[in-house]
């Protein structure tokens, strides 16, 4: 379903997404690292041509701009921008987490070291921001062009926030529901509000209504980030193509657990050991589930799900993009992976 | 004497700074991470106030922007974002090089980790972004801001091409003087030129105007960047704050010792060793001295800089600035530190 949607773009904006990373300054082997985690070439720049991940983030920037009456052509700088940002964060994060494989991959650092892929991150967030900037080129009024830089500024700062409450975590024992939807909604759902807004902007350059669009945006990244929270542990592992119970062995702090933790005395003392044996992981789930975890999870979930939908009629989209936007929020709901 | 020229703008840059990196989105520990790298507190957010750096680029940013007839004040957005943006840099590169001390304190890393030094870096990364974009609050034109944009995207560009080029050459056995050079104009060329340029868009907003500015600092990047290879292996210890022929023990492929290993076959087979004792730091620049190669790598940096003097001389500088400027230049050719 997601793929049917993103479908009517995907062509437009690999190209221009292409476009902006081979815009990069030429060195030997650096070209090679910028294209790798796009899923366009191997780690020998021989062609790969599996597209890593869904283009949720592009798809959704350029629905929104059609949504308020816009071209998506004139929109696809913004969303190879977002898509770019995505990929900076997921080199950056996979350093940060130690994670060696992504989309079944070896990540950019296990194949050419950390100080190397802290600098392709940094040259992907560099190329987001051009992507960005060609803006310009497309038609949009430079007053717009600022807007969505600043816009886009924000988010940025706003995933760090994200990323450094989600590191501080790790060392808390217990976490509040507050402070985790404090964190999530710095470095998941910015970004998906920034690309909701973004697109209206461009769409439409009427602010009322992007800011709409944008509350829309964060609603649904956070109840988009708690479904992938409970597909962490609950997750069917031949759909998600990660084992289940990811997210327990790496002990991450997601809303489930950290309700467990707040619910489970066993738990707790299960969490205080240094290593968890296979056992030890099936005993976590079985006490998550025993204190209702997934059920406490899936009702913020629904909460922010619903606030979603409840913006997004306020933000009052139309034509068949407004079926489009439906029909995403709705397999972002049910996806099983 | 670089400082007696700073000084004049030091007070409204370190409010800007201040202003910009204060308006970084709050968490517990995080500000203080952000403020720590310019020298403002301690690592416990205590008030430190010995400010870290020359603040040589944004100085030269404020000089271009008034040797064509601008406000400084005006400015200030772009020369806060080029020293944020610098920071940025050093906070990665110390990571990259596992260095444990600068400007006399631990770096972020050695204090915070890796995984939150990333995120430190990515945050002051965005914060660049976020001064420059304030360019648009100082009664800059919507176009001179979206070209200084365009500047600073491709400058961020740069650095990571020059990054990537000077670890690279730390596994090669030969690296060619045109390499070198190809790597020192991305990772320290570049920003001079583009604060250069930035400066002179700003203030007068003329593009040719502002290519000779161009092309001013980034002569005087390279030759800056010579200047600091050479006293990095015979700088005065005393003077620089750190061991003399620091370079030597980090093996760093800077200029003289690349063509010390051109020419000298003791010198290439003493390279090939595991590790450096003191007698063969002192044996290594012995021979760099019997190579010439000090005396090599002066004759280049003079080239580079009487190139930077004609393109000022071309860029037509006005006013008490354009002796600002000058003062400048000469003192950056003849500092010891």
């Amino acid at each position: 379903m997601i793929a049917q949607i993103a479908d009517r773009y995907l062509g437009a904006l690999d190209a221009k997404m292409r476009e902006i990373v081979d815009s990069a300054p030429q060195a030997p082997q650096f070209n090679v690292m910028l294209r790798y985690p796009f899923g366009w070439v191997d780690e020998h720049d021989r062609s790969y041509n599996q597209p890593t991940g869904k283009r949720i983030r592009p798809t959704l920037l350029l629905l929104c701009a059609e949504a308020v009456g816009g071209d998506f052509q004139t929109a696809l700088p913004a969303a190879a921008a977002v898509e770019i940002l995505h990929n900076f964060s997921l080199v950056h994060d996979d350093i940060q987490d130690d994670s060696d494989t992504r989309h079944g991959r070896p990540t950019v650092w296990m194949l050419w070291n950390r100080a190397n892929a802290i600098n392709v991150g940094d040259a992907l967030f560099s190329l987001a921001f051009t992507a960005l900037a060609t803006l310009q080129d497309s038609g949009v009024p430079p007053a717009v062009t600022l807007k969505c830089w600043t816009v886009f500024n924000w988010t940025c700062l706003e995933l760090t926030r994200g990323q450094h409450l989600d590191m501080s975590f790790e060392r808390q024992p217990l976490v509040s529901v507050d402070a985790y939807i404090s964190m999530i909604r710095g470095k998941s759902a910015a970004l998906i509000a920034a690309c909701a807004q973004m697109g209206a902007l461009i769409g439409a350059h009427d602010e009322t209504t992007a800011e709409h669009f944008a509350s829309f945006g964060l609603n649904l990244g956070i109840a988009f980030q708690i479904h992938d929270d409970i597909l962490g542990i609950w997750g069917d592992e031949v759909l998600t193509g990660k084992s289940a119970a990811t997210d327990i062995i790496s002990r991450k702090k997601s809303l489930p657990v950290l309700y467990g933790l707040s619910q489970s005395e066993a738990l707790t003392a299960l969490y205080q050991r240094e290593a968890f044996t296979d056992a030890d992981v099936t005993e976590a789930v079985r006490l998550l589930d025993e204190a209702g975890a997934q059920t406490y999870a899936r009702d913020i979930e629904v909460r922010y799900y619903e606030q979603a939908m409840a913006d997004l009629r306020a933000a009052n989209p139309q034509g068949a993009a407004a079926q489009g936007l439906l029909g995403l929020t709705e397999a972002l709901f049910q996806r099983q992976h």
